[in-house]
């Protein structure tokens, strides 16, 4: 373990703490005011870019630059500004700083910070994903090969063997509601709540059975996640699945995908969606 | 306004906050060791009872029976125990001690108190309706005639006109998705979120536009919500438009419902639900 978590890691992870901490700051400050909701145009990944998500991105910059400034190499990827290359084109920094902008602009107290510090351009490259839910102020973080820890204490995924509590995204939910019906039909609960991050960081903590997100994907709002899963002993594929190891990351959508607590669970899960067992 | 609140209505205000806040600490406790999520049995409305509702439900008749060794005169009625006579039965105190026990129990952060206040018998004479989400704190309460209010500060719903956010609660996955499709169908966002008091909240304090709740619901689940909304500007009926006035306060599962921010949005999404628009 000594090879894989070593000091840069945490040097990273506490940079990334240190952004969670800023970031709920502004939006704390944002809140009180009447400036968050306000649309500021179209972001790089596509969405209408909001106060509140600039407020966001402007906040992790500002100490990604401190570190450029002090040495460290890196190009980071956001969702708002697309990507800007502080040195180095194989280390990623990969940020969504609000995911669950909707949440956040309408007020429902569900909405979080995700990111990733990876050694390339592709999924199985992530070397430290962080995911804090900005209303509860939860830190959700792993590192490849050392597990998956929430506000500090390791966390695994459920071993229920059961749909029992299904969560989806549905972007468009006319047409999400009705692809993944046929799991949903099958589960004990559901819920959609709106942030694929914390979605994610809810299913490594065992809060979920399985997550379904059936319209394509940008990997800045599952790549934190898939490490955190992975690491307390989850799986993510796509929703045929296989494995997401191999997708690129950027801005671009990628695929959908599903994930589960366990084997069994998501094996369960792909067969519902071919209609209930 | 003087003759709809006085000292009685804070009085009463003052001792659900003591007991969100009684409820808050209880759940802290409890979500530090390893007792939640155990059944107990089942309780009077039909769920599991489960250690924390058994917790929360203690911590409130705790402060209910001081108050009436100080002289109240009420009745009290609970998810967990049912029935209990406090001296009188035409003033009654309706609680759910954990609305969204799932969410509570598998560790979704979004789970309440509700307190409901009446001086009769039917939703109609509700006279104070108190929330408190027991993840962040925020308290929304109602008087009637008085206004909604969270932690302090008035709220009133959206006058958005569009089924923007458009909220469900799934009691039966299956069924209730099925029945809430064409609606569902129509919004531009969805959510399901576990915790109809809290949804309420959401509601009234203008975070989504509509909550369509499909199976017959239980008083003590949305009577305090229905006050906050109404008394926020919005509006709750059965699935055919017809008001919940009547609808009786106690243990029995009584109506769907549908709430809206406004006419406009109630209408909408009552034409909706025979199919988009």
């Amino acid at each position: 373990m000594e090879n894989l978590v070593d000091q840069f890691h945490f040097s990273w992870l506490s940079a990334f703490k240190e952004i969670g901490a800023r970031v709920c700051l502004e939006m704390d400050e944002l809140f009180k005011g009447k400036g968050y909701g306000k649309p500021l145009g179209k972001g790089a990944g596509g969405d209408t870019t909001l106060v509140l998500d600039r407020k966001a991105e402007n906040a992790i910059l500002g100490i990604l630059e401190r570190l450029h400034a002090d040495g460290e190499q890196f190009t980071f990827i956001s969702e708002e500004m697309g990507e800007r290359k502080f040195g180095r084109e194989d280390a990623v920094i990969l940020a969504d700083p609000v995911d669950g902008s909707n949440n956040a602009k309408y007020g429902i107290p569900f909405f979080s910070t995700a990111l990733v510090m990876a050694s390339g351009r592709k999924l199985s490259d992530a070397a430290l994903g962080y995911i804090i839910n900005i209303g509860t102020g939860d830190e959700f973080w792993a590192i490849k090969g050392a597990g998956a820890f929430k506000n500090g204490i390791r966390i695994t995924t459920s071993d229920r063997t059961d749909l029992g509590m299904v969560n989806i995204e549905a972007a468009s939910p006319r047409r999400d509601l009705q692809k993944a019906m046929p799991l949903l039909s099958c589960a004990r609960k559901v819920r959609c709540l709106g942030s694929t991050a914390l979605d994610l960081a809810c299913l490594a903590a065992g809060a979920t059975d399985a997550l379904i997100v059936p319209s394509a994907s940008r990997s800045f709002d599952f790549s934190a996640g898939w490490l955190i899963v992975k690491e307390a002993g989850g799986l993510l594929t796509d929703l045929a699945g296989n494995p997401l190891d191999n997708i690129p990351l950027g801005l671009e959508r990628t695929t959908p995908f599903i994930g589960a607590s366990n084997k069994t669970v998501l094996d369960k899960a792909l067969q519902a969606l071919g209609g209930c067992s």
